[in-house]
């Protein structure tokens, strides 16, 4: 694999250069110690201009630049973009959703199912990888870009869900059961009156629907995984470029937005196994706005997967007009996203488009393609890499507290929002960057991949659906001495969104030792003297105590949070969206509870720490400074050197921070 | 009929329930005191699962079970959602609206008119009727549900709306003139060039067909009554649930929103023809929010639809989290129905539901389908009611005020709004609310159905179309020595949206002694010292008295406010949308003119008293609180007890009000 | 042509009259002194009820009406609505968008390409002209109304912008190139495999699309005017009523809006080529929000078309509520136009129509169509212009200023927006506003129409797209001795939105001895203590005065707005959006560079002064007070006396200003 180094580079584009200036990219990459460039994803077009006629120039060309100067290159498969020819072979290549049949245009609109799309797709993958994997330069492959099942509604899609449904309920007595389909009507009882999933309006079986689509998409990638191991060498990688749900908060047009939380529309751990190492794209806010909490959710996601490094296959180096980079933030960007474990950053892209859609999405060069400060800024890094790199390659995370995720409870909200102004991720967000703040790490895991065994404490946010087979592993969990966190709206719905129909949280309620079964608008209501938002589920301790009551006229006899010590475990129940300063209080006596050492409250946000052992077995404390102020806390640490400066800290040592600052602390 | 008792229950679908619980359940009702359920409405799929097949055994044991508990049943027609294998049988089934074919999932999306859906629909209604009819706890049926028109366009429609239109006009000329076509190219000289309705922008023309739309509604809705009265007993009752203008305040999925105003997609006079006994469902905001205000306007407008008693088919018991009611708010809402003249309340529903779209449109019973505080309050109120039932039943009301609405009108604003923050229901409801807080009682009369006879005072909010038959009464009423209070807006125009070429208000400015020709944003204007808001009519008085002239550089010498003596009546206008609190001073002084008791003007909002007379001829005032305060005031009544509490108050005692509290008092 | 006298007048619609009053309406126009009418535009189902049948009874009838009352009348060819009949004949009548293919209803939804629709156009057009060409009252024609693209897209049109492309670039190689194509995969090798342009997410591309459109659009006009031609005599003029984008503030249904900019959707420099005299509407807040602005942008914008006298064919007499006019605004209203230019005012429209969608865009009577303030206003103001019109007619104005505006560039930000909350109109009215409350009066030119030679000073509001000879052609100017003012993204793009890839700004950069090559949101920035908004542009002087710098943290350094003195001119540059009064003291300075007078600072809005020279080259300057107060301000001019009131004034005399005040000062 690449493995002897940090990978540093960026998307490289000659398709889209003005001008032929490949020398002098190659010479700019070098002199910001750039060893990396990811090519060919996306350009079909120019790879196959016509059917059947492969154009391998540009992609020659810069292998062979690459290799002339010592760089190496990933390629990736240029599928998740069609070229218009394409389209014009089968009235059912583009994806129909329930907006209707989508048009030529865009990427990612086309029918990953149809059976010309992946005759053309395979040919295409099949020229593009024999090509080029013989070169020593290339060191490992991208399986299409940022894949989701783009709300795949086609006929055929439709008949293989029946086929799946058929096979999972045998009756349709079990299917009507399953998601409660005598409501409105709308249960069957002969399989071909199932009807057209477009119009669906049962939360359940839209969900189930949802989840077969996210499976579409993982077999896809499996498929294409399977295609290049044919030929791949077993030095050479297969990557995917995971993305997240992405948070708009301006215009239309592809000028804003951010890395925001889990992604609906693929499930990352299902698909994560078509590939031997994970790959990401991490974009979000910078400037006033970096907080560095995007960088570690979405690392610790990826990170998660697989639980091995991971690469940053696409970040931003300077983007939109909110993005550029203020002296600093760069350098912070990069390591941050080491700190979270991964073993390189790659910028989307080397240089700002000219044409197109994103054309504002700018890259390390602007538009004038010569040197700007950002620019030069990854020229010091890249020195600083070449020098330290080997310290900090490979770092290994060994977290003992889980944040659990799950796409289906996320699906489930959007058919049973607890409110509009609330989201999935925005409950998932709120705990995780709460634990974040407080310089507690966690892996975020996929429900489906948690293994307890490994943590000492389990962040449960708005787990809606879950299986009773989950829910008795965390029943076990707890017995056996581990320590729950669970958010509101945690446990209600099994896996077909059919909520329980016993006591509330269903089977967890003997562990949480509350139950509840009304939930109300906070209204007017604080606890501890803060407001309460969103909602509040009225908790009735049966042996928990109460960690907070609802301050209401009405609601004052209920609980708000309790904490049940259950067989050798603890459960924390938090039941309302409260203020993170009390969320962050519940956090620190669970982590007390766990055994979790946690660092002095002082330490927190904008100063944070993320630890891990390097291939020394060393382990190293990088502290981050996300502020533009200066600032200073005392070394937590017995002796620790600053890999970046040299400096030396002994515990109580002033350790000073500037604005954006880096620290690396190796421990003697 | 039910008559013995007031009617206390709930929906139950034994179809929805995840696990077999019959004998519970209605032994939990019992322990309510309830005495009725209401079955079978929307449940197609379950009585028909395939073409032909019936299976009524869950309306069986439920009926079972019912008579043997002693209770009684309603049975709903289940038409309003259509099983999947319908939506098979022909392609013209769904409806079209401008937006497209409907396609199958949602309830309430098929096109009503088509005659594969009548056929179908007609005979499982006979079959359930007649499988029923002769039960003996069976008290009478619902035929469909919150029937709408649902934008129905499709062709067989324009159709017959082209048919209707040639019979109504019988030349295009008459036509092209009634609505004006000749603007922007519209007229027609032939009948076959009258082209789709879909793309209409004449607001006459559009909203004539919308007119059409709601008599196809009710026609249907006459065409189920007409199968269902070959069956009916003499003792059994047609009714149907007719819902309101629902207004939405969150998310676009159903989890809020309430019973607002006038429904646009039925003309509930029209349609109550069909049935027996007029039904309803009321939904309203509780907590902090509950005001009474939406019981009494759709309580008031449904009792008027045939001056009679009425059933609350549907009434929330927890529904959204933003309707758990405080403790005393259920009992509050059944009275407050009890008090406009409902011979019964049944919630929606008996259980929540644990899949589909109204998963948290809780029911009585949260999905834990145990015992809970809203269920217990359901206990104690079904205990009091039995005790008390005799006393209250079969109030009889006999209102002096008739505000008058129209749906007509209704569609008028969508098409030439007043403001776009203002709607034909806010007017009404401003109207109707600065009433119901001052403690006049009013009859919420449609136009098509006004006696006015009947009346002191008659109020119209913005009746914008008026046909001159309808002005002509108007005047009749005030010349007689009615009091007619009209807000702006009203009188403009005739049934087809035309605008009255006439003086304006046309032929009531006689009444009202005064016209106006210019129409204003009030901008910074007052009136009183207090903001003006959407909309000033500059009124030049003509031998009217002026209450209030409008405050403003240039607009200070119209009026805002006109009393008018005419012949023996008193004629108010009300130019612009001015303060509730200016609002009420006017229906002060109209009471007074109209020689209308009225309370003083301490007791009002939050302190509600209703009246009516019971069936032993007694006058019964119901007193509300609603508020988490307490108050009190001094009786105003000679001599009368207090049904619940039996205190006993004399004039001038002082009447203590907790939170939430309701007094009925009986006068002696 | 009309000539002699002031156009005094009202758009005329006897088919839209509930009665027969024509002899009235006449009379009372008499009575407002207005001298023409508006005709027929609009009415083809009334003049071709069926079709072939033509029936010319209206025209005739006011055509008789109009002669004999020694009035004129304008013609307008019926086509922007077309008959539901024709509707019928062609399938693809109607216009297909992206949003698919429109209904029949709306006014100006047809394919104008359509050759069926083209046949019957031309048959009526001809039909109507020759019909009334040899009337003497007849002085002009108005060829169709409000004429946009409609954003046509069917597939004829598409087949022709292909041809236009092949024909453009000649190979598919260059169309690639020139937009980028490459960029996801879009790019073709064969013209075959052109997509469909509705799915199009190449913003070059699609606004190539767009231009083609316009040229569509501008190509039917041609056509029209080339039919009426064939009929006109030597004294009669062909006019268009051009319109200008329209912004809305609240509800959908057309109650509200006005002209605010730039006209998207056809080139009106391109398009009047087709007409012999430039003709308009404008609409605009009045109340307290009127400021004159729209006014003047329209006006100039209109006048530069031609450089010569123009036409307000519509303009508001009352409208929307929010434009009931104060006393003295009417008046106020239609000065404004004349002194910017026009040679008559027309009221949209006569009456307030009855029926349809535009009900409440009142006319000039009011619905009971009697004497309302407004025409008694209007009637003063005929007698006025009946008595001064020869010395104000014909105005000749000679602007030192061109503020350049560009449809590509407003295209641009469609795609490649600056913010969500600033759109291109934004930042031209933010220029173009400036400039006129300082009472620097200057031309309006699209682009293409550029003759540098004319100015001394000229104005770039995100001139984002510019072709090289467009650049060169300003540094020219600015080499020979002009002053150039440009705001941030000018220049950034080729005609193809191609951003350029050298130093940005291209080519100019060298006047401005300034370049820069990033960009961001501003965050905290002030400029002279001034937040800054939307966009920063980091300049970096390379000779440049630095006339203030941004203050931040980070960005301090750079420059915000520059002053560059080049060859015989000078160059600024605005590299931010700031506040108004920093743009004011770049325009004041930049004029004082440009040797333009200016007035003393403190006469400036609400204070406002337009000059021109009337028949006998006198100077006049229009004064304009648009305030609700009165104020005074020393006599600029030696000797001047006011047309309206005979008052004589010299330098430094006090002139009073009453609320909503004009004056007309002739220099002796």
């Amino acid at each position: 694999m690449m493995k002897e180094n940090l990978l540093f580079g960026a998307a490289y584009y000659l398709e889209y250069m003005p001008y032929d200036r490949l020398d002098t990219d190659i010479k700019m990459m070098k002199a910001a110690g750039m060893n990396v460039v990811r090519i060919a994803e996306s350009t079909w077009s120019t790879l196959e201009p016509k059917e059947g006629q492969f154009k391998f120039s540009y992609v020659d060309r810069v292998l062979e630049a690459v290799e002339a100067a010592g760089m190496k290159a990933i390629i990736g498969t240029p599928t998740y973009a069609i070229p218009s020819w394409l389209e014009k072979k089968d009235k059912d290549i583009m994806v129909t959703t329930n907006q209707g049949k989508a048009l030529y245009g865009r990427r990612q609109n086309m029918n990953i199912t149809n059976s010309t799309f992946l005759f053309y797709a395979e040919r295409v993958i099949r020229q593009l990888v024999s090509h080029t994997v013989s070169h020593n330069c290339v060191i490992g492959f991208q399986i299409d870009n940022e894949l989701k099942h783009y709300g795949i509604a086609n006929e055929e899609v439709q008949q293989r869900f029946k086929e799946y449904l058929k096979e999972t309920f045998v009756t349709t007595e079990n299917l009507n059961h399953a998601f409660g389909l005598a409501y409105w009507s709308n249960s069957i009882e002969d399989w071909e009156d199932f009807p057209d999933m477009r119009g669906c309006i049962n939360g359940g079986l839209a969900s189930e629907f949802e989840r077969f689509q996210r499976s579409l998409a993982a077999e896809y990638l499996k498929w294409q995984s399977g295609i290049v191991h044919e030929y791949l060498r077993p030095d050479q990688f297969i990557t995917h470029n995971f993305d997240f749900q992405w948070k708009k908060f301006g215009a239309d047009i592809a000028q804003d937005g951010y890395s925001y939380g889990v992604q609906p529309d693929i499930n990352h751990y299902e698909a994560a196994k078509a590939v031997t190492i994970a790959g990401t794209d991490i974009y979000h806010p910078t400037q006033d706005q970096l907080t560095g909490a995007e960088i570690a959710f979405c690392g610790d996601s990826i990170r998660s997967l697989k639980n091995q490094n991971y690469l940053v296959l696409e970040c931003q180096a300077q983007a939109f007009k909110y993005w550029t980079p203020y002296p600093g933030q760069l350098r912070l960007h990069a390591y941050s996203h080491l700190a979270s474990g991964a073993d390189g950053v790659m910028y989307w892209n080397w240089h700002s488009i000219h044409n197109g859609y994103e054309t504002y999405w700018k890259g390390l060069l602007s538009h004038d393609l010569k040197s700007n400060p950002t620019y030069e800024e990854s020229c010091k890094l890249g020195l600083e890499w070449e020098t330290i790199g080997d310290k900090i390659l490979h770092l290994k995370k060994e977290n003992q507290v889980a944040l659990v995720v799950d796409n289906q409870s996320l699906n489930a909200f959007k058919w049973f929002p607890i409110d509009k102004d609330l989201s999935y991720n925005d409950v998932v967000r709120w705990m995780y960057d709460s634990l974040y703040e407080m310089n507690i790490e966690c892996d975020v895991v996929d429900v489906n991949a948690l293994d307890t065994s490994k943590y000492k404490m389990i962040v449960t946010p708005a787990l809606y659906s879950a299986t009773e087979g989950t829910l008795k592993k965390l029943k076990h969990f707890v017995g056996e001495g581990g320590i729950l966190v669970s958010s509101f709206k945690s446990f209600v719905a099994d896996e077909h969104l059919s909520v329980y129909h016993e006591e509330q949280p269903h089977i967890l309620h003997e562990c949480f030792q509350m139950h509840y079964n009304q939930v109300t608008e906070p209204g007017k209501m604080t606890l501890r003297n803060k407001a309460v938002n969103y909602i509040a589920e009225l908790l009735k301790p049966q042996g928990a105590e109460v960690l907070a009551n609802y301050e209401h006229k009405y609601w004052g006899n209920y609980a708000g949070i309790t904490r049940s010590e259950y067989e050798k475990g603890v459960a924390y129940y938090v039941g309302c969206y409260t203020s993170k300063d009390i969320l962050k209080e519940v956090f620190y006596k669970a982590a007390k509870d766990a055994g979790i050492a946690t660092l002095p409250e002082q330490i927190c946000w904008p100063v944070i720490i993320k630890n891990g052992r390097n291939q020394d077995n060393h382990m190293l404390h990088y502290v981050f400074h996300y502020s533009e102020e200066t600032t200073s806390f005392a070394c937590p640490y017995d002796n620790v050197i600053d890999i970046l400066s040299g400096n030396q800290y002994h515990q109580g040592d002033t350790i000073y921070l500037k604005d954006w600052d880096v620290l690396i602390l190796e421990e003697k």
